[in-house]
This record gives C-alpha cells, structure tokens and sequence, in this order.
C-alpha cells in the first residue's frame, strides 16, 4: 500500500506511458494525445521533447488535414532505429525477430526443430546466430532495447528458467540464463511461457485489444493457456498460472505428459485428434499439418475424422466452459493448432457452453481465432522485451546507448 | 491509458491510502505510517491533520515508549463514530451487523431463514428491521457511510440484481435496489457474491493478507468461490467471476441445480454428502449440523460416513488441483461447510493434488481453512460499503453528514 507518487517519478510515468501509447496505437496528434491521456497541450509538448531529444519519437505534420487552422503536429515512433529482439522457442519451430518500436517486425528468421529430444546449446546456439545475422544487417546508429523469448513450458518469473516443457520432455533447463550469455548484449533476455505472451499480444496488438478480461488458448504439441485479468497477465504467485491444458476435464481419460490424465491437452492436444481419428503420429505429417489433413479428411466426409474433431471439440467445449464459469471473460481466443480444431468443432463447443455455464458468465463472451496466428507468441515476446523501455524510457536509453 | 494524477488527484490518494491503512492495520504511529506509505513526515501530518478535522481519525500519544526522545503520535480510526452497515443473505441464514471504521463488529443480528423458497420482501423486511434496531442504539452524533450486502448467487456488478441463486431456486431478484429502497439511507447498498466477498474478507482481515494471489472456497449447500489475482478480486466482464463451484469435475456426475452435471458443488457439496453417506436430507439435520453428524459418524468408526468422506474429498481434490493449475495460487483457503469438509479428506485432496498439478504450480502453496468463520462473508460486505469512503474520505462523509 503505497501512498501516491512524487513529481519526478509522475513525470517519468507519463514519459513511459506517452511512448507506451505512441508504441502500441502508432502515430498520434498531440491534440489526441493529450485528450486521451488526459494532460493539457502543454504538458504534452514537454513530454514528447524529452522523447524527440532521446531520439525515441519524431514530430511530423501531418500530410494533410481536413480543417483551417494549424494542424496538430503528429508524433510516430522511430521504429527503425530503436528495437528488441524477440525469441520464440515451440515445440516444432525456433523463431527470431527483430522488432521496431511501435511493433513493426524489421527482420526475423525461423528454422524446423525436430522433435527429437532437446538440447540446449543447439537451441540457443540458433536462436543466438539468427540474432547476430539480424544484428549485423541493422544499421549502425540504430540501438538494442530489450531482448525476451517465448517457451514452451513451464517458466519461472525472474530468471527465465524452464521448470517443466512436458511436450520436449524437459525439466530445469536454465534457458534464460544461456541465451543471455550467449547474446552477450548486456542485458537479460527476459522469457515466459509462449501461451501467456500470445495472450499478451492479443491483448495488446491482435483480437482482444478492447477486452479487459480475456482467455487465449494455445495449441501446439499440447495447449497452453494465458489469461488476463482486469487488463493484466495472470502470474500467480511464481509466474506459473495460466496452465489451463492441465485441468482435468476426463478423470477416466487418456494419459497425459504432465503425469495426470485426463487433462485438457490429453484429450483435444494433437495425439488426441490423431488417435481418435485413427492415425500414426508419422515424422512426415505433424503440427498444423496432420491437424489440417483430418479436417480436410473430415470435409471429404470421412466419418471418423468427423467424429474425431466433434469428440475433441466437446472436451474442448467441457474446458472452455469452465474457463467461463470462473472467469466471466470477455472473449476466448482460438490460437496455434486450435484455430483449426475450434473451426471444424465450434457447434461442439457452443453446445457444451450453453449447457454448462450459467447464463450470466457467458452473455457478455465472443469466441474467436487469434488474428496474429503463429506470430502471437514472437509478438508476445517482443512486447516483453519492450516492457522496459516503456516503463522507463530515457534510463533504459542511457543504458543501451552505453552498453551498444 | 490514464496519464500519471494531478496534485489535488495525489492528495485525495493519499487521504484514502493512509485512512485504509489505519483502517486495516489499527492505531498506528506517524514514523510508521511515514514509512509504509513511502511519505514524508510533513506530508503525513498534513494528511492526519485533515482526517483529525473530519474526525474520522484520532490523535494520541502512546501508552509508553521504550525509547527516549519525543514519541512519535500515533493514529487510531474514530471506530464507534464512523460505521457502515453490513448484511449477509445465505442459505440459511440471515446477518447484519453494524461496523465501525477499524473492521470492528458494534452490533449484529441473525436470524435463521428457511430453505423452502424465497420471499424477497421478507428477506428485505427482515435485514431492514436489524437494520432499524441497530440505527436506534447507535449514537446520535454517530455516521453511518456507506452500506453493502452478500449474497448467496450471482450477483451483477453495479446494480446489485441477483441474475442467478440456484440454491434457493430463484432468478433474476432485484435484491440491491428493494434493500436500498427499504432502507431508505441516501445511499446505495452495494451487493457482491457471497463467496467473492469472503475472499476479500479474508485477504484484507483473514487467513490471507499477505497473499497477493489466494482461492476461497465457500461451502454452503452450494460451492462459491472468490479469487484474488495480484491482490485484486477477479471479477470478469459483468461480475460474474469466481463460480468455480460450477466447473465440472465430473462429466459423468451428479446434475447440478445450475443445469449441468457433475459439477463441483454437485459433487462436493452439502447434498452429494449426504447423499453418499446414505443420509436423507432432513429439516431437523442441515448446513454444518447436518455435515458435522457425518464427520463424528466417521471419526466414530462409521464406514459409510468415513467412504463418503473420502469420495467427497477427492472431488474437492480435483476441483482444487485445476485451481491450482490455473492459477498458481499462495493459498487456498477453505471456507463454510468446507472447513469440516476438508479436514476430513485432506489426504485425498492433498494426494489429488501431488498427482494432477505440476509441481511449479504447487511448490509455493498453503491450503488454510478460513480465519473469519461463519462471519467471512459479512466482514467482506462491510469491507465492500467501506471501499468509497476509503477511496473519497471527505467527499462521502460530506455527502453521508448531509444524508444523515
């Protein structure tokens, strides 16, 4: 319970939460800006100097204007020159990016992971030259902000550790620490779970940018979950909430890699789809592919695809309802493998909502797909690397300046 | 996107943050105070100063010190000045109570209500008789600001309609605006879920104040729940949060008075008890009495009390284990009928839980049984008709003087 802020520190918020803006709405009249963050003109050029000076916005006029008088000078963010690096680490694919301020993606590069085993030093050994190939391509006055990763596992707050990946059958693999070595930039590379950053970056460029309370649901191999509350990312106590994929929605249902059973990813991940429909996991059709080729099957007419995707899609409806019942969300959001499964399953689904949620929980809700698809994660990654800058943008500034 | 506060905006804040303070934590001395909230001295005695003006705090010197030097003055809340008026409606029960400023109980009232339907006006008439009786003894130059009610169903934020109450069989009430009538105050009574409220009962005065992110779950014949997520209630779009008691833990279960089946109120609560310890529901043996018979049957030696029991508990294990997955909670806090349930079948719902969550989503969690009791429900709907004058201390009391 702290008391309010002093001036210093109320005009250091209202520098981060200026550039916050300009980063996530893109460029701004000054007029509009202070209308919407609800500072007099004045107050408004103060700030938007200090950032013009540190080089981190520019002020344009606008190309034209509709109306007599002089138009309201337009502030946009130098999106080449100040950027994060983002990671993505799922369990078929390693991305990397090179994103702008403002959210532009400058550069990225992706390689196939083979879902044999996990080694460490492979993958942070890719994802580090991936990000020397894009650093070497930036131009010279341009400036490192922030560098942060997705995973797919279980990860700690703080130092990036990965608890638990029981999709590459991991536990304790000191990811964050590696990556932040072997980048070498000076800074930490910050990591959390892949569902709860597409749940951010849902929230804050994709879907759900006006929801306050929303569910995203991320398939891969397994399904992950990330949910905001009240606007902000649900943590928990050590940064691992938002594990919806190991609900037990089954008690008599199928074995689960967490070593429960029953649990959500056990019965609508990919091996359930497969071996409900009944097909081999081959090395050749996994990941979107194979869930492809059975709602193609299944569009065809064959029937056991049909009621592969209808089984699934009900256990998906018994977990999305239970979401509802406790969350009153607003939306829930469809990504990775599950934009598929909840399209060819979405009467599955609605069916087991209107029969197991109270009517009061799901009035207010929408269901929908991820609108940044298989970016939502990488997205997500390069918004927690901005997560600095943004909060404290001229300290984080000096210190980049010094460290580049 | 709300730029940082204007002067008047941070004084307001702080007037509230360090009544809240007091409010929480008692007579506490100015150095304290200074130091909690991160102020000043000067600033802490202008703001004293201006709460001792309204009087809704006092200034003493302490008893004794132990240390020379002038002693620091320390701040109490005016507890038997300023007060609200708190109302709990369960199944069972009905409760109001007078509260002071401090969380002190001045004066309260019960009666039983019967569980065959529900007559609003009764309800009302009832609560609004303690209401009157505990106004007439109060004294004169006492101030009453602000009222709130719990309430046994799904309550909408804003308006206090009850949408839902599937334990006393009843839709759509129009629960806050006939008690506000009926009162007849100047003010609004405020109404929130019952079991919601516990938990802010139990964050702010209970079992969990030092949590930042806790579970509690309220057993009556139905299973509530409220949750706090990063020290704030989660609420969802309407309000509606919270309901975990209608996740299914059981898709093969018992039906639910909600509609669905296998719910977990269904499968833990007062009814799949009774139920599977082959006990009818009687009106002599309900609620706690009913329970508590079941839990000296089996502590006596009874196995169909002690099987039912342990059935029961492993449900509750199931349902707290997806918690647990979902949100990666400090605590879990069992309340109501919950208690004696709980205590009964802990190794099974501690066993459910070594099995179906991920140790990282379990490492740091307690599970308590509730600090408040019976009274959780009302302590947090006095806290609910204490959060405006906290927020706006001057304004309300100005605004409750002229009422009054």
């Amino acid at each position: 319970m702290r008391a309010g802020p002093s001036q210093e520190e109320i005009r250091r918020h209202n520098l981060g939460t200026l550039l916050r803006y300009i980063h996530l709405h893109g460029p701004t009249s000054r007029t509009v800006l202070a209308d919407r963050l609800g500072l007099n003109r004045s107050t408004i050029m103060a700030l938007t100097a200090e950032l013009t000076g540190a080089g981190l916005v520019r002020e344009k006029l606008p190309s034209e204007t509709g109306r007599a008088g002089r138009p309201s000078l337009v502030v946009r963010p130098e999106s080449t020159r100040f950027y994060v690096l983002a990671f993505d680490v799922g369990v078929d694919r390693l991305a990397a990016a090179r994103v702008g301020l403002g959210g532009v993606i400058l550069d990225r590069r992706e390689a196939v992971r083979e879902r044999n085993g996990f080694d460490l030093d492979e993958v942070v050994a890719t994802l580090a030259g991936f990000a020397r190939q894009m650093l070497r391509k930036a131009d010279a006055d341009t400036v490192c902000v922030g560098a942060g990763a997705a995973f797919c596992g279980v990860v700690r707050r703080g130092d990036g550790l990965v608890r638990f990946g029981p999709n590459i059958g991991q536990t304790e693999v000191p990811f964050g620490a590696a990556l932040t070595r072997e980048l070498d930039l000076g800074m930490t590379v910050s990591v959390a779970n892949d569902a709860n950053l597409g749940a951010l970056a849902e929230h804050q460029r994709g879907i759900g940018t006006r929801c306050q309370d929303l569910i995203y649901l991320h398939g891969d191999v397994g399904i992950g979950g990330g949910i905001i509350v009240g606007g902000r990312l649900l943590g928990g106590e050590g940064g691992y909430g938002g594990e919806v994929g190991h609900m037990v929605v089954n008690p008599r249902g199928r074995a689960c890699g967490c070593g429960s059973a029953g649990c959500l990813e056990a019965e609508v991940g990919e091996r359930a789809l497969l071996s409900a429909a009944g097909r081999e996991m081959s090395e050749d059709l996994i990941g979107r592919d194979a869930i492809r080729a059975i709602v193609d099957a299944a569009e065809r007419g064959d029937v056991l695809a049909r009621d592969a995707l209808h089984r699934v899609g009900d256990w998906l409806g018994f977990g999305v309802s239970n979401l509802v019942n406790i969350f009153n969300p607003e939306m829930v959001i469809f990504g990775g493998i599950l934009r598929e499964i909840y399209l060819s399953s979405a009467a599955q689904v609605r069916s087991r909502l209107k029969t197991n949620t109270m009517a009061a929980a799901r009035e207010g809700l929408r269901l929908r797909t991820s609108d940044l698809g298989d970016d939502a994660t990488l997205v997500g990654a390069a918004e927690l690397a901005f997560t600095e800058v943004l909060t404290n943008p001229l300290e984080v500034l000096t210190r980049a300046v010094a460290a580049g």
